[in-house]
């Protein structure tokens, strides 16, 4: 495949589609008739918490991956993340023969960056502030000539993670609305595209915790917002829009649903016990999203795009111990 | 399809597969490649946790009621079971329009009692020693002329067991081994039964608590042993063999792996941190079993059939407070 340099059309995400799939899992698709009558919806849950390295994140790495020159390649690549993205990067460098430099913050979990180093990356300290992170990347493109893969903020990423939704389309044709978490809107925006292209019928919306509502004030606005504070327990949503995925979204996401911080926890939990599937907070956010405003989807056939699972099973947020020592 | 009155043929098994098809998932067979190169075995998982009523139990309870005649139907089902299989004999019951009587033991846990009403069966108390649910299982027969659905000692059930590995070998024919847990050898002697008639290159191998050996004495003594106590974590598992369960395992299986408490706890806490899925422990002795026996399985391609994912969020092994609490 080539280097994608302007919004993916549908040539470019069917390329995507078959230049990562020897790096992918297709990963199935599942539903619970209890968990639809309890929630009056019925949901087709894409479970990329089964895909490599935990998380949709792979997708989206293994295309910039790709997409890279021979030359590139020769150079290796630097990134600055503290999760799946820095997993996905080395993950699929390591598949690739490339050579990954990953600047994580000294607050990443611990098994996240063992993980990393287990893909063989090279693993670099930083302060956790997003201008410590991308000053350490920098450096290290300056010293080594680089070449930088974004987390969401690239149409390549951008192409990558929209081949989630196409499996799901691939498998479910006839949905009347796409639902993803939004975080830095890669997931978001390469979803969109792919209703665009392939189902224009489906109506792609995005789900977002309250507590960093940035994407739904960005749609608000007409420009990209930021947030006060990332206290919200989606760890993988406390980042915000870029300019690419904030103009793919706007033009092809009809609205964003904001939702609280319990319902979260209590959407992460029903899909453990109905679904059987171990997800992460942030993959439970589009749940929460029509438990919350049921009028919305009552009666609806909705896909969800399930984010990932690396979750650590110390810190369940509805282990008893840790609920008791809540206020 | 009619009723199966001596041990299951090769035509019996594929009639049941197509009597049960529209009662059951066709559930979906995983793998991890990290998961892999840590245990240094090739493992399959057939995933029957996304199974209707979260466990295998759906089939076989499905073709035991499809293989009854009108006039039984119409007289009504009942069976005792503190947990999966209740609900199963509940929802295929329902599913086929039969009125399903299911006598539980009080210690059964509320979230099992509450899923089978929310069936429609009715419910009805007992000891929870097996004399006692017997007992009230016959009081009912002979009080409504109701037939009794064994858990697994009836071939009818057997059969449908066996469709689960029938599944995985169509997905994945060449295993060198075939490994399932062991309580009352329902799902362990139709898989066996599958393997002579579908795989005869393929082993068939039993997983054991240590704590709770019957079956591994069982295949040593020549006849049906019990167990001086049930202390196993597995709680799936705490069950022995029936005579016909038996005759098959003693026939068609090659050995049976005993495990300790502590492995099954790892290997559980690795099945869900590695696959991203939410199973019992009873799930979790088949991969136990490869971790206590590195040498007996290094090297081979070994299918497990994940018997289920009823388990309590509240109280799970690996929960730090529960941990803390241990000696």
């Amino acid at each position: 495949m080539h280097r994608i340099h302007t919004i993916p059309t549908a040539a470019d995400i069917r390329a995507a589609a078959q230049a990562i799939a020897p790096y992918i899992h297709q990963t199935p698709v599942l539903s619970s008739q209890s968990l639809n009558a309890l929630i009056g919806v019925e949901l087709y849950f894409k479970c990329e918490n089964f895909q490599r390295i935990g998380a949709f994140k792979m997708r989206g790495a293994a295309c910039a991956l790709r997409a890279l020159t021979p030359e590139e390649r020769q150079r290796g690549v630097v990134t600055h993340s503290s999760g799946n993205h820095a997993q996905a990067v080395a993950s699929a460098a390591r598949a690739l023969g490339i050579a990954a430099h990953i600047v994580m913050p000294t607050i990443a979990p611990a098994p996240k960056r063992a993980a990393t180093l287990g893909y063989g990356a090279k693993v670099y300290d930083s302060a956790p502030d997003n201008q410590s992170r991308q000053a350490a990347a920098d450096a290290l493109i300056a010293q080594h000539g680089l070449v930088f893969v974004s987390s969401a903020d690239d149409y390549n990423v951008i192409a990558g993670q929209a081949t989630a939704a196409k499996e799901l389309l691939g498998e479910q044709p006839e949905l009347d609305i796409l639902l993803a978490p939004v975080g830095a809107g890669g997931l978001l925006s390469g979803t969109a595209l792919t209703a665009h292209y392939f189902a224009p019928q489906t109506a792609v919306w995005g789900a977002e915790p309250r507590m960093v509502d940035d994407a739904y004030r960005s749609l608000q606005s007409g420009r990209i917002e930021g947030n006060d504070h990332i206290m919200t327990i989606a760890d993988g949503l406390r980042t915000v829009l870029g300019q690419r995925t904030f103009g793919i979204i706007r033009q092809h996401v009809e609205r964003i649903v904001r939702v609280e911080e319990a319902t979260i926890v209590k959407a992460m939990r029903l899909m453990w016990e109905r679904l059987k599937i171990v997800v992460e907070p942030s993959s439970a956010v589009p749940l929460a999203a029509s438990m919350e405003q049921p009028g919305l989807f009552e009666g609806q056939r909705v896909g969800i795009i399930v984010t990932g699972g690396n979750v650590s099973l110390d810190q369940l947020p509805f282990c008893q111990c840790l609920s008791a020592a809540q206020p």
